[in-house]
């Protein structure tokens, strides 16, 4: 039997308010060890651009990585808030251990093809040095990803911190029992974001997918999440969950994330 | 016999200047590992704190770190520099781990005392773990510190990286032969500054340091990086070098930092 591990991902909301930051972290910390923890970039990079008069630039309303917003991205990510989560993970008794893609070459990636659109310096996901990861687990740390990669040429690159949770999760289900976990602002994908005292979808598959875009239940930044989640499960996590702060480890009322291969 | 360790430190110029900390980095490679590589933070922070209006604070001509500009410092040494250094290392074929002291627990400080003067966030160090950084170096990895530490209870703080070099050096002499090397814009410390055609000194002892100091000969900036220099020499360091980027490895024409111990 493998050991558990756990691979937990936390974006958006819980990174930019400091409550749910330490709430979060408290919540992590009861998970049993080990454990990796994958951040996005929450709102920190946008307001930092911002100030230093960096335009967002978009091409058919997708974000452009250009040289100015790469710095940016990688002194948010890798400086500002990994360092400010190792710090409280510290102080909370975990060794955590703070990486980018390019830390010991744990992630590879390469600048995304340009087809249509030049996103610039993003990454996609190459492959995952799994010896090295494991290592680090075995030495008892908890790492902890900044969502950014390098290409082993030299340069950074940004990649989605969604994804990276995605791609460690199977990438380490060859030596662990990996449970993924999304963790975000709700209990679980809500049936309802109107009336969100409605519960939330016990499970979702793949197979369910298309009805529920259809009918409008799952859009937007839903869509790419559940995408990744499933394909964690399609490649080997044995759970994979949507879930939030106080359910993190229970998972009562969590969204279970089931790729069916006879269904699909 | 104990294993040989350089611990080079790299500073302002040579991290500055794009072609300047290439060089360096591929004269760094030739080093025989393991090694250990810690960079101070250059101009960046300076420049960035300008864009964001953030105010040098000076007290009797110290420098304040206070909580924007400690956002600063680690956005800038812990992201961008250090992510810059580990990403080239990496295509130079070095496995390069970046480290601020809170990843790993592996420097732990103190906010320093607030005696005449409250500096900020600055932070004094008071612990290396020898264990885990020596752990880093047996698995191949050559850690690459920005220079900032934690004080253990969730704050990260801005500590000098001549003082991280110099103690990093002091307490890793335990386990390694260690050979310090500060890496500068010199070939050594320069005997005149106003003619650089003139030689550096070949050896510099604490017993020279009164009178060279008297003499106006050794002054400003150099003062505390040859303090620096001589702890580690006090403390263990086998070899301790103020040197150049052409003299890193054959040490022509650097200046020896040596501690003696009789004449002090």
């Amino acid at each position: 039997m493998k050991t558990p591990l756990h691979i937990v991902k936390i974006g958006g909301a819980l990174i930019d308010d400091p409550a749910l930051l330490e709430a979060f972290l408290v919540a992590f910390t009861q998970l049993r060890p080990p454990a990796i923890l994958v951040h996005g970039g929450g709102k920190e990079a946008t307001k930092l651009s911002k100030k230093l008069g960096i335009e967002t630039k978009m091409i058919d309303g997708r974000r452009i990585t250009d040289g100015a917003t790469l710095e940016v991205a990688v002194m948010v990510y890798a400086g500002l808030i990994n360092k400010k989560i190792v710090a409280m993970l510290q102080a909370m008794g975990i060794n955590a251990l703070g990486l980018s893609g390019a830390d010991g070459n744990i992630i590879l990636a390469h600048k995304r093809p340009v087809k249509d659109i030049d996103y610039g310096f993003v990454g996609d996901m190459e492959a995952v040095n799994t010896v090295g990861l494991h290592k680090f687990i075995q030495a008892g740390y908890t790492p902890v990803f900044a969502p950014l990669t390098h290409d082993g040429m030299g340069q950074m690159l940004n990649t989605n911190a969604d994804t990276i949770a995605s791609t460690l999760a199977s990438a380490m289900a060859g030596i662990f029992d990996v449970s993924l976990s999304y963790c975000f602002e709700h209990k679980g994908v809500l049936k309802s974001m109107t009336s969100p005292e409605e519960s939330s979808y016990p499970v979702l598959r793949n197979s369910d997918m298309v009805r529920l875009q259809g009918e409008g239940r799952i859009h937007s930044g839903m869509i790419p999440k559940i995408h990744n989640a499933l394909q964690a499960s399609k490649l080997g996590a044995t759970n994979v969950f949507i879930c939030g702060i106080e359910n993190l480890a229970c998972k009562t009322d969590a969204t279970k994330i089931v790729w069916n291969e006879t269904t699909a």
